[in-house]
Formats: C-alpha cells, structure tokens, sequence
C-alpha cells in the first residue's frame, strides 16, 4: 500500500500562506469550542525518523491556545515504566475533557520499533495490536477524539535528510544508531507500519497517512483533517439532543444473569475465637514473607476488596496487612473522584494507583464501583455502566500480562447481619463516625445492589482474575478465608 | 550526645499492651479531627539500619484511617530524579490539606549517607542544611505538622540483628552491603547525625529522638510524640479565633520600597516592522539552536512571563518558540489553582510543572501570582503575601543550584496602551474571546496591581534570578528584546 503513495505532491509557497492564515483561526476557534464542550482531544504522530516530525509539530501548535493543549514526547521507558503494565504510561497522558494531547511518538512502539528490532517477542507484539485497539475504543466510547498520522518519505529521502541533519555541527548529535539502523532496515519498517495500519485502523480510530516529502503540504493536511474532525464529532454532539442518561431497567426487570450467585452463600460459616487466634499470626507471618518475596521478584500484587457497607473491609485489610512491611505495600480507600478525576476516563485514576513492580496495592473499594454504585445511584448513564464490565476485564487482563497477581474479594454478609453492626456503631461512641445517612440509605436499596453485585461477579469473574465470595458474617472467618487465599495465590504464582 | 543516650529504656509487654489500645484510639480521633480542620501532617523517620523502623512504621498505621495518610519510603533518586532540584521529589510528596505522609527516609540524606559516603562535595551537604530548613519552615509556615524521629541503636545492636536477619535464608537478601557499610562506618555517621540534629531541630519542625533498642519502647514513644503534637496544634488553632485574612494597608500607604521602577520605564522604545522582521528570523533561528543545545547538555531553562493584561505574553511567547523543537519545551499557562492545587502548599504545583534536565519550561504567569493577584485581590492574607517573597526566592535558587537558568519578564504597558487594546480586541470578531469582564475589573485596580509589581521586583530581583522588565508598548520591540535576553543569557550559561 505504501509503496503506492504519491510523495510528489506539493502545494507552492503563496497556496500555502493563503490557505495557513484561515487554517490557523479556524483550528484556534474549534479548540476553544471542544474546550466549552469538555470534548477531549487526542493525537497521535508517528512516521519515519527525518520526516520532519518537530517542524509539523511546531507549527501546528503555534494555532492553539497553549492553556488547552499537552506535547508528550515518548521516547524509551524508564526502567520503572518498562515494569509497569504497558499502556501504563500512556493511560496516565490522556488528556482531561476540554483538553488536547498530543503524542510524538505512543503506544505504537509495540508494533513498530520493538517488533522490528526484536526487542520483544513476537506473541508480545500480536497482542500489542488487541491492546492497542482496546485502548483506544474505551478513550472514544467517552468521548475522546482520536486521530493517528503517519507522516511518509521514501527511502531515498529518509536517506537526504538525514545526510544533511549529520553533516551539520550544531545538530549532527541528533542523529543517532537508532536511526541509521531504521534506515538499513527500512523494508522490515515498512511492512510493519503496513500491518500496524491494516489492524488499528478503526472507524473510531482512523490512520490518517501523510505524504511528508513536501513540509507545507503535509502541514496542510493534518490541520485540515484535524479541523474535519473536530467539526464532525461537534455537529454530531449537536444533534445528539434529550438526555444522556437513560434509566435502568426497573428493578425485577430480567437481567441476563444468574441472579442467585449470593442466595447461595453459606453465611453460617464461622471459626471459633481460639481456633482464629491460633491460626492468625501463622498466616500474618507467612503474608510478611511472601510480602518480601514478591518484592525481591518484583512482582506487583492488586488485591481489591468489595463489600457491603460494615461487611468489615478495614478490619479485614488490617488483619491481611498487620505485619506487612509498610514500605511494601499501600492501602488505596476509593471514594467519589475528585475534581481532576472526574475530568478523565474513569479508569485513569486507578491506572495512577497500579502498584509498582514488587509492591502490593491493596484497594478498599476499587473501580467495581461503576457498576455498583454508579450504577445503582445513576452516577453514569446505563451504556457506561454496560461498557465498563468488558473495559474491567480488558484492564485486568493487561495488568496480568505484565505479571502481576490479581486478586477480587466480595465480602458479603446479610441484611440482618448488616443491620445488627449498623446499630452497634451507633453507640460506641468511638465506633460513631464509622456510620452515616448515605449508610443508611444505601441499606434501603439493598434489591438494587444486590442485582448489580450479581451482574458484577458474572461479568467479571474472569479465567485469569476471578472473584472470591467471602462469608463475612463471622469476621474472623472472613479474614482467615482472605489471607489463606491471598497467600494460596501468591504460592501459585511463585 | 547520642552516646550518652539511655538505650536500656524498656517497657513491659504487658504495659505496653495496656497502653497501645488508648493511644490507638486517640491517635485515631486526633486523625480524624486534624482532617476535620485541613491540617497537612508530616512525619519523618530515620534511623540506623535495622532499627526497626518498618515494624514500627507498621505498629503505628494500624491506628489510622488508610484513607488519611500515605507512607514514602525513598529510596535512591531515579537517574531522572537525580538530575532535579534536590528537594523536587519531597516536594511532590508533601500531604495536600487533611491528609498525613510518613517518609521513611527522607530529604536528610544529603547529610547523611550522600555526606558520608561522600557521594557529593562537602559544600552541597553543607548547602542542604539551608535548603531542608527553609523546605521545612516553608511547610510549617503553611500550617504542617512536622515532626522528624530518629531511632536510635547501639553499634553492638546494629551488629546482632544484622546478623540475623542474614543467618534467615528468607530475609538474607534484606542485608545488603550498603547496610555492612554503614554498620563499619557507625563512627562517620554518628558524626553526621549529631551534626545534623544540630543544624536542623527548630521549633517548627522539632527533632525526637526514640531509643530502638527495645521495640515496644519505641513504638510507644512515637505515638505519644504524635499524639501530643497533634493535641498542641488543635489546641493552637482552636485559639486563634477572629478573620484570617488581614487586611491590606490601604493604597497610598507608605511601603518600604522604592516605587519608581515601572515610573520610570522608558515606553517609547520601539523598532521598526522592517528591522523587526529582518532580526526575528535569525534570532529564532540562534534560538532553536540553543534549545537543542541545552538538550544536550542537559541543562533546563525556567522562563516566567509577568505582566499587564494584554501587554502581549501570548504572542511574546508565540515568537520566542516559533521555530523551536516542541518536543523540547513546554509553555505552561496558569490560572486559578483547580481543587486538589488549592489543598496544597502554592508553591507544590509550580514544583511539578518544573522541566526535568534538557527541557524548557515557559510559564506563562506563575508563582508570582501569589505576590499580584491573590494579593490585590486578598486571596490570600497579607502573612501568606508576605512570607511569598522569601519562598519564591529559595525556590528560585534551588533550581539554580541545580542547574537551571531562571529568566523572569515584566512585560509593561501604560493604562493608555492597555485600553487600546482591550477595545481592539472587543471590536475584532476572532479576538472576542481574549477579553472577559475580569479584564476590565482588573484594570480598574491599575493602582494597586502597580504597588504589588513595585514590590514584587524590588524583593526578588536576586542577583541569581533577576528580573527584566520589557518595554512593551510596542510588540515587535518587545519580542525582539525577550529573544536577544534570552539568548544572551544562554550563551552566558554555556
């Protein structure tokens, strides 16, 4: 396909400043207008070294209002960023709504520098590609604008460019190994830029391919299919009038699930007091071990905790963490987004808080929440809520792609059981600031928690990440059942 | 001092366990409270290797709410990190409004192990005294809790439990060499830490010292230390009653500087479009060059752009980096800090937004906005405008003292100028958007945004980051003069 391209166009000096001058109001205008619409915007450079990249770049920009925009250069991770889960540090660049991002350079590396380098295996790669698309489908279901250029020169060209960069003092440090051997191997480059078009270009996410021998025709260009975008998706906000968030289902209305995973709980389950103690500081030191041992092999460990409102998460997180070395680990309590949260994806902030290689979070309550609570509270529309099981998944899945463990608890307990603990916090004067109003009112939807808990644990009980029910009525059994299971998990993956 | 230190203190296990269930629920409360009142808490600890500090560390989160507090153990500097101002990564670290963080180890290892396995020179050791104690005034001016400990054990106890933690196949690899060479050079550092107390225990951020020899002991102490301190500050604060915002002197009131400078501001100065387009070319060109020199060679540059509104920063900055790499420098625009900026320090976000080695960062407004706009508009109260003159001065030298060259432009017009331009921008369409009521309400306050400049110039034009005040009537001389500034003062630095 490549190959076929016509790199002869060109537009003459006096085209270009005529059309430039409209171009650049034009786009400075759209960008406010996307900034009033909280519309993020996000794009992505790639092409050949010497395509001339940084120019195009510049001048781009030069149109924008500089409060409105980021520039990321990614160049190699860092070698903490090499540990992490691979989108990791591109998830942690997206722009908040209203704002733009542009990436010289992205999450193509996978599919480009790395594969033809050899610098990964090839199953890495492949996967790379599912990834990759992912991504980007769960940017623009919120609404993201994404757009991809691959700025092209020829061979020959590459080679002209590059000549004059070297022969210059002043910048002849700029030109590296890394490109002289793209250049040797532009032919490998070359088919896999193709194949990474060929898979990634999706109508939510399209390639736009830039003929870049000529400068002020390739700058020509991304502004006017930037301009083209940006005014497509703000006509279609337009027409999309009436309410965003549709209702639920009425409660009793079919869900296409297994509705009696909880029904059959067995919460008589308990351990004795002595049985409890003497089992306890065996497990605890056993968890400070492997704690360690995790940390030396730089393994991550995610452990999420769920539950009902007292079904005993900190007590348990306590019990799991009581002789852990603090250095080790971290406690991240999740509760409603802040300011700056609420402006991104609602997956980034947790994206933030994935541990790093060898350390251990543990969440008290964790991203679960979109289909619990702002499910049931209406917080988010019903699509999101619906797109959130797949876009869980595809997380988790990625997070255990990059090693770590990853471990789910429901701590359930029932309704009386809840109510008895309610009653109790209210009148232990040091226990009363554990309860409030939206504790209670929480307890009155119950039927409604209850068929998104269901519908949580179906969707998102995965092969590689599956949910653990634990009978909380009886608090030492809950937490023995979590260390011994968290421990059992780390065994097996050691 | 430290050898005379009582090391046999003990307590009983049975004391101990009397005592701990008080001191975790009072520490627990006082937690609760500190949040109730925006408190920022920070808690140091050092110590010799093998102290104990994770059990201990370990011991006394168990009282706290995991929602309040986040535990930073800092390790080495990532080679990234290495190249910052030396307090930047702590700064990144300080607890927002409410919220407590505990350093294991923390910013005294410039005088401690940098000092004594002498990785730095004597004079930057020496120099971090200064630093650390104008970091932690700095926080305790801004309403932190700041208390450091040092845990503290004998050479011959240092020696018995490294051994055993070596001698268990499971902890072996926690003993590292750096922990043997430390144990041999106890003496060096023992030194160091005398020193050390010496330097840096103030009223505001006080050294204690915990005798570690026996666990319980110590944990004890530390949680009454906190406790204590917790108590002292609510108490404090519960006495200062009345409005915390003082008044400003009223306009016309004698201030203690000279308030001539901008009088006497030659806003003639212009330059014709001929020279002004035969100079810009070749001085963006010199300019795009000596960014990627200082790329290069690692060096960032800091360039803050002050003045009127409309006095023309935007399209200053536009032609300073018109030609410029994008991947190489970031215009940072600033406004009114959003939430999670406002829970902390003012100067925190600036400490963020500092370019990393190589990079430049263009501020358009910055931190002096504490000393104009939150001061004339009593955002902040005359204490906090007051004491900003002296942190932006130590700010500033810190990044210099890491390298950094630190520009800083006034860009003046006069009232008559400034009214021009408003009415320009209100009558042309595609400029609309530039002028807001906030413009014009600003103006009407020339008077005194012209006290708080005076002021601002006089107190931190420092012989290390002076400030340029440019002429800036006529735009072409305005951009030509920035240009020819900055670049002399590159070529200066190079």
């Amino acid at each position: 396909m490549l190959e076929t391209a016509d790199l002869t166009k060109k537009i003459t000096k006096k085209e270009y400043q005529n059309m430039m001058a409209d171009l650049q109001i034009k786009l400075g205008e759209l960008q406010r207008r996307a900034k009033q619409m909280d519309m993020p915007v996000t794009l992505v450079f790639e092409g050949w070294g010497a395509a001339g990249k940084g120019v195009l770049l510049n001048e781009f920009i030069q149109a924008l209002d500089p409060r409105g925009f980021s520039v990321y250069p990614m160049g190699n991770p860092t070698e903490a960023e090499a540990l992490d889960p691979y989108l990791r540090r591109y998830w942690l660049r997206i722009p908040p709504k209203g704002r733009m991002a542009i990436f010289d350079q992205s999450w193509y590396r996978r599919v480009l520098k790395d594969r033809v380098e050899k610098l990964i295996v090839e199953g890495t790669w492949r996967k790379a590609y599912y990834e990759i698309n992912s991504f980007e489908r769960q940017l623009t279901d919120d609404g993201h604008v994404l757009l991809k250029f691959f700025l092209h020169i020829s061979k020959a060209e590459q080679k002209k460019r590059l000549k004059k960069i070297a022969q210059n003092a002043v910048t002849a440090w700029r030109v590296t190994d890394s490109d002289w051997r793209q250049h040797k191997q532009y032919a490998a480059y070359l088919e896999a830029v193709e194949e990474m078009i060929e898979k990634t270009d999706t109508h939510y996410a399209p390639w736009i391919f830039v003929e870049a021998q000529d400068k002020d025709f390739a700058i020509v260009k991304v502004y006017k299919k930037v301009i083209e975008a940006l005014e497509n998706k703000i006509s279609q906000l337009g027409r999309q009038k009436g309410p965003k968030n549709r209702c639920l289902p009425a409660e009793g209305e079919s869900i296409p699930v297994n509705a009696a995973i909880l029904a059959n709980i067995d919460l008589t389950k308990t351990v004795s007091k002595k049985i409890y103690k003497a089992e306890l500081a065996g497990l605890q030191a056993r968890m400070r071990e492997l704690a360690y041992i995790l940390y030396h092999r730089k393994m991550p460990l995610i452990i999420v905790y769920e539950g009902w409102d007292a079904a005993g998460k900190g007590s348990n997180i306590k019990r799991l963490t009581q002789t852990m070395d603090p250095r080790g680990y971290k406690v991240i309590p999740v509760s409603a987004p802040n300011e700056v949260e609420r402006a991104q994806h609602y997956l980034w902030r947790f994206w933030r808080e994935m541990p790093p290689a060898g350390k251990i979070a543990i969440f008290d309550r964790s991203w679960y929440g979109r289909v619990l609570v702002e499910r049931v509270e209406r917080f988010c529309s019903e699509e999101e809520w619906k797109r959130a099981y797949r876009e869980i998944n595809e997380m988790e899945e990625q997070l255990i792609a990059a090693g770590a463990i990853v471990l789910k608890f429901w701590l359930h307990i029932d309704q009386a059981e809840q109510l008895r603990r309610f009653e109790e916090r209210s009148s232990v004067p040091h226990k009363q600031w554990k309860i409030t109003g939206e504790d209670w009112r929480n307890r009155e939807q119950w039927g409604q928690y209850q068929l998104a808990v269901e519908e949580m644990i179906f969707r998102t009980s995965t092969t590689y990440a599956p949910w653990t029910i634990v009978e909380g009525n009886s608090k030492y059994y809950a937490r023995i059942k979590v260390l011994k299971t968290v421990i059992e998990a780390i065994e097996k993956a050691l």
